[in-house]
């Protein structure tokens, strides 16, 4: 819930992580709206600049979103030769098609978001964020994610980006065991998939089943990943990375290093948002890093995971 | 400021981190005391076990020390072949002890905390953490860390290891030139030193300070880490690693493993803490990963910093 009334903090502060709250000094609130889906919050921070909350629940603010949305994108698409199709499930707010973006070797980039106020949203107060949105690239479909992907072309994309909220209400399909099986069937062989996948330090539990239902749908390869972020719960967020039977992807190493094609792309003018900023978290090595487990987690996951191909 | 006012929350939220506060659920508080140096706290949370707090700043919680004091710890004893003799300034909670009696090869471990408080406060709440004063080897000095280090004699340690506050305060000493070159002198040819050096999520302005101030003083290698600490500001907490001039010390490969030490103490009943527990974070592939910073912290501070050997 959004406690408007302990002076100027915004908590966050849900039935999921009882027992914490993690508060941002609100200078100004910017919007507050109600969707078909969810309660709708833009406000100024002191120190985090804009952020975007969504039932009470910190989305994304200006000062972070760059390791989530870096993370989410370049892990997926540097661990490929040349992706070609991509589609994105959720990231209506258009961070994610910012940094799909950079990608020059890309064609088509769809997107499926449920709430368009979101995108609208977005658009409005988050400029350098819904900027992903400008790609001539780039379809946005409103809808439901989970009856998109029943749709798709079997073998369609190289790559699917899953940023959806916590798997708690409207989410929680995307999570589970049928959705995974449509996203493998819209995948080409050797496709892959990247989704948010909770945190280690609070939700193994969670994160143990998610990964036994990717071990059963996914034929390829099975990995999870993780990242810094300040204001998510317990500070980290990770990510399930698993690929379709077919071409080998060892996700470890990024083998189509977005360094290179961030030069490549400014230069030559090709399809892309004009001059990209520079990355502000992803580089290759933060890419092989976010593979290393803490023990805990790495004793629980371990023998549902591809193996490192050293090890 | 311990805030208990709003209603069953502790708030950690001090001017150095203004704008933001992380707050756990309280059940009970447990002690409350002023020392000589700090308010002294320790309560129950609800989700993170019991929490031990220094003038308002969590300083750790049963859930999430593992992974502050592994880091700390064998971050550099594992970098190293053989350490014998270990001093530890703060720390006075026992946990870098702890980790450090994982090492059978070490003879001596001498450590100098400035507060009798915190450790008596240690050894009755959190035993799990203090079992690291039990170590025979363990050497316990109350008093000033930059005083003792300032008598001690030169070339006596192979590690120091720096579990100190923030710097602001009695800590700030701590952070400064002065310190590092009494830390250098106290260091054999090729020793290391390991301290708390901040958040880069947070204070890359003081960061860049401390990495220039360690470059002036350390002859050998000079390097940053970082870990995952929910609790702390942002969730993460920064290290440098330095070494002396002398035997070439690549901090980023773990050359003692600590997952076979541990084995040896426990099989052999070499001198050691008993039967340790399991190592909960630390592992050879998470010791490595931690060198690997983010974008925005690897442009400021790659130039200061000792280059990766295979770059």
């Amino acid at each position: 819930m959004l406690t408007k009334h302990l002076g100027e903090l915004c908590c966050n502060k849900l039935g999921m992580y009882g027992g914490e709250a993690h508060s941002l000094k609100v200078e100004k609130f910017l919007f507050e709206g109600k969707s078909d889906f969810q309660d709708v919050v833009v406000f100024e921070s002191a120190t985090y600049g804009k952020v975007l909350v969504l039932d009470g629940v910190i989305q994304l603010t200006e000062r972070d979103e760059c390791s989530y949305q870096e993370m989410i994108t370049h892990l997926p698409l540097c661990s490929i030769p040349s992706p070609k199709k991509v589609l994105v499930v959720g990231g209506g707010d258009g961070g994610v098609l910012r940094e799909v973006s950079r990608h020059s070797s890309i064609k088509q980039i769809d997107i499926c978001e449920i709430d368009q106020m979101v995108v609208d949203v977005s658009k409005k107060y988050f400029p350098d964020i819904a900027v992903g949105f400008e790609d001539p690239r780039v379809n946005l479909h409103i809808g439901d994610g989970v009856a998109f992907l029943k749709e798709a072309p079997a073998g369609a994309y190289d790559a699917i980006i899953v940023d959806s909220s916590d798997p708690v209400g409207p989410a929680q399909q995307l999570f589970e065991r049928p959705f995974f099986q449509s996203m493998a069937k819209a995948l080409r062989p050797g496709g892959v998939v990247c989704t948010q996948a909770e945190s280690p330090w609070l939700h193994m539990h969670i994160i143990k089943d998610i990964v036994s239902a990717c071990r059963q749908t996914f034929k390829g390869s099975v990995n999870y990943a993780w990242t810094s972020v300040p204001t998510y719960p317990s500070g980290v967020i990770g990510f399930m990375l698993c690929s379709t039977e077919g071409p080998v992807v060892n996700f470890r190493q990024a083998i189509n290093p977005i360094e290179k094609l961030d030069i490549t792309t400014n230069r030559n003018g090709e399809p892309g948002v004009q001059v990209q900023k520079p990355l502000k978290y992803y580089n290759s090595e933060m890419h092989t890093a976010a593979f290393s487990l803490p023990q805990f987690a790495r004793t629980v996951l371990e023998p549902l995971l591809t193996p490192a191909p050293s090890s």
